[in-house]
């Protein structure tokens, strides 16, 4: 039966879902261990003390094609950055795909390569995966599960109760991209500049900032849904510190402030998807600074404020004109379906 | 804001999103390493040799709740019997959700207790979890994705490729219950008798099998999406051997065989959630087949067929009147969202 979109039948279990495991999903997760096609994969993880990371998302986003990627590359980049922000090692992903009945072929092609493509940079490799055809009106397009598991090499935790009084908080560049890519493409803004999501794998970046500060590292996070503003607001009540930003070192896009300003949305809570934080001890923050800057994914990393001691949780924002703001986190729905 | 349904805010990782965490995900599945709330939960996996299973599976399965279980133990004893297929010892397991809006907070609740339950009686954790919100008629209720790693124990090998000549295919009992208990609970069948699902946790028995067997285990695969069919054409295929099924010995409750008779279904082709095929050597059969007798799910278990032999992957079933008929895998689509 030729055809060029999703049937019902290619969720069976028999002849149709065979066929596209084998025509389309194994040929272009290419390299992959999924020819086996046994229930589950055998690896060989390699680990000395069998210390392991383990992370699961489901990616809804829509649009799911976007300025600077799509729901696959997402779907990896995603995870292998909760793994690198634990201080794994990316070791191997699955994929669970759920497909509207009717998905043209060429789409779910074009995020399959999307997935290798990104699988190969972060030097990670898919080895199992599962496909679920729902009829249509049922869900939307796709929607993706990847799940991770990491080697922990190292014998120090990294944790969001970890932040110390005196530590530097950092991020790696600007704020807001991805969340304002996805909200200009889905209300079809039609902007003069272009917004483009930051959607990239930072366990390369990791280890650069692992290798400088070491052990004075004492939180990575990367700020997705929710933003930089709620992400630090958890890690004030993980470790029970009070954080202080100064918003006149926040990294953001002129555009990206521009359309912030123009709908009402603050930068601050808008999703990243290949931004960290890091929360260093202030004598290696320099030095993770400098590893920062040297790094692709990292160019324009900056401190943009510090942990002022033990407290009731609280975040804080020094304003350009010298106010001081508190930051909660966010409350509804911002932005739905960002990842 | 107080509410008795899943809002689109619950997805948007801000406060509703923590408290959906707080007060009924995390309490819900309780005892499990959710609370850390980092990117990635942090395991030591208790094996010598490093060596893991991994598995994936989506589940979208239409009734949401059914006779014998809901999507919850669903997506639980799924993975744990991916996992046990592979001779793995379940360890850890991840769940993402993907909740429609508008779902009662009262099914979500019922759902991940299923889920609570069914993880404990399998002795595994769940670990590390996601949930995201799409919005009103974006999805179907809901769709919860599992994976899992197992740890594998012993050196042998189980694949769909060792099936060999001269061994006995033995399943642990009746065929067809689930998928005939989704499909009459969805199309509203006014049946005299109850047809549940079988939905379980095969890990003990995978165990109790293996100790019986040993590397005489050549194959454990469960015959889920597609059926029995499916799954043993799967494995002539991967192995290059012939297979013949004894009709007469199938297990099928007459119930099952009924409805199968009335809609024109083939209880070859129907899924099973708490079903394994094993084939063994025809020495060890008999202790396998009576460690199965000794397990509550394998109380009737049955020889039903064997390998005759290198060949060109035929699945072929002697009919009850003596006759040969060729099985070729499910085709189409014949009950779509099973699980």
């Amino acid at each position: 039966m030729p055809t060029d979109i999703i049937l019902l039948g290619h969720g069976s279990g028999g002849k149709l879902s065979h066929q596209l495991l084998d025509d389309l999903i194994i040929p272009t997760l290419s390299g992959v261990a999924l020819k086996d096609q046994n229930d589950a994969a055998i690896l060989t993880a390699p680990s000395h003390h069998g210390r392991l990371a383990f992370t699961t998302d489901s990616y809804v986003v829509d649009p799911i094609f976007f300025p600077g990627g799509n729901i696959g590359d997402l779907a990896i980049n995603g995870t292998v950055n909760d793994l690198a922000m634990s201080g794994a090692r990316p070791f191997a992903i699955s994929v669970g795909l759920i497909l509207e009945e009717g998905l043209p072929f060429a789409e779910l092609r074009r995020i399959l390569e999307s997935m290798r493509v990104a699988a190969s940079q972060a030097g990670v490799s898919i080895v199992t995966g599962d496909t679920k055809v729902v009829p249509k009106g049922k869900a939307d397009k796709i929607f993706i599960n990847t799940a991770g598991i990491g080697i922990l090499d190292h014998s120090f935790i990294l944790t969001g109760s970890g932040a110390k009084p005196g530590d530097k908080i950092l991020i790696n560049g600007t704020i807001g991209d991805h969340g304002m890519a996805i909200l200009a493409k889905r209300e079809g803004l039609d902007l003069d500049s272009d917004i483009c999501s930051d959607c990239a794998p930072l366990n390369g970046l990791v280890e650069d900032i692992l290798a400088a500060g070491g052990d004075a590292v004492h939180v990575l996070r990367d700020p997705t849904r929710g933003g930089v503003a709620t992400t630090l607001k958890e890690i004030a009540r993980q470790s029970g510190t009070d954080l202080l930003l100064n918003e006149t070192e926040l990294p953001v896009k002129r555009e990206v402030n521009g359309v912030c300003s123009i709908l009402g949305l603050d930068p601050l809570y808008v999703a990243n998807e290949g931004k960290l934080l890091c929360i260093v001890s202030a004598e290696k923050s320099g030095d993770v600074l400098a590893a920062m800057h040297s790094h692709p994914y990292g160019r324009e990393a900056a401190v943009i404020g510090e942990v002022t001691g033990i407290g009731s949780a609280r975040l804080s924002l020094r304003t350009a004109i010298g106010g001081l703001r508190s930051i909660e986190m966010l409350s509804g729905e911002q932005l739905p379906r960002i990842c």
